[in-house]
């Protein structure tokens, strides 16, 4: 058990956590400012350092925080698809994807904004959910093409998690460019079936 | 001719386009201040604000003039090209692209950071540009299917954009989820050959 200065302290970074979450989903992560953080949470603005040791590093664990969020959906979405073919499969993560950012657009930006894994230690689970995620689609591609080689499979799944996030970004972002929300499930069906249908 | 008013101030809107391109060029988007490129350009803080609106303003002619450039880099790698079969104009064309954002990380990076054409009125030579840009893939896929109606072939065009963009976008900020540099050629290859067995 906590000591009772201990858990003040755990009770003031949960608090300034949820505080960075609610920021970024409100206003986005660009204009996050300490002072404001500090407001939400209830401390002065030196109690963030006692407990982080910058901004930098309470938006990181904001950020995965978020990953983990985005990730258990996800993992929720795809959780009775097995017997779905290959193709429907990715149609369903990319259609849970796309929704994710849409319902969720200050937060999935934020998510791609500065470097998530830079310098600060990535705790082990954020790295196996991020095999998970990629699993989701590792999987249907291996089932396609059982006798891909694993660095091979491993190149295509980051090449279309890629090329469908670059899809869902641009037009999130309403890009001249990009595809119209309209347009998504058209535009990511016909890069999932060429991809499916060239690996055959 | 101008007069000698109207060509000091033609002059200083010239230095502050340009101190606004090298700033973002050396730090980035988001690290710019007025105070700075006032400085740069040798003047006051408010002269700025008697040419330009405000900062934004200033931002978007800086992001038009670079996506001109880009444009024309794009343009001049095509311009020699239409002997290639319609995958290796794609593949060039991708290539070429790839090097630019290589090049000049921070430049590419601020033409999809905010909104480019959010309320401004977008000059009508930019527009022409994102046609030409667009071009360069709309051509190639036409070759590769005729038969595709326009509004098909402006779709697939839009999406196959989207896709490399986001392979590249990926790889550039060295996400985990993405793919190396090194990677790049491969998985663009694996896109386009896909797409291409497709449409045929």
């Amino acid at each position: 058990m906590l000591g009772k200065r201990e858990q003040k302290r755990a009770d003031l970074k949960a608090k300034l956590l949820a505080a960075t979450i609610l920021r970024i989903e409100n206003d986005g992560i660009a204009s996050l400012r300490a002072r404001d953080l500090a407001k939400d949470a209830g401390c002065a603005l030196g109690a963030i350092y006692n407990i982080y040791e910058d901004l930098d590093e309470l938006i990181f664990h904001a950020k995965v925080e978020i990953f983990r969020r985005m990730e258990e959906r996800l993992a929720d979405t795809m959780s009775n698809t097995h017997d779905l073919s290959p193709l429907d499969q990715m149609r369903k993560l990319t259609s849970s994807y796309f929704q994710f950012a849409q319902d969720n657009t200050k937060l999935w930006t934020a998510l791609f904004t500065g470097d998530l894994t830079d310098q600060r230690d990535v705790p082990k689970w954020y790295q196996d959910a991020l095999m998970r995620l990629m699993g989701h689609i590792h999987g249907p591609l291996k089932q396609i093409a059982p006798d891909t080689s694993d660095k091979e499979l491993s190149l295509q799944t980051r090449t279309l998690f890629s090329a469908i996030h670059g899809v869902i970004l641009l037009s999130i972002q309403d890009r001249p460019s990009g595809v119209t929300h309209q347009e998504v499930e058209k535009a990511t069906d016909w890069l999932l079936e060429s991809i499916s249908k060239h690996m055959k």
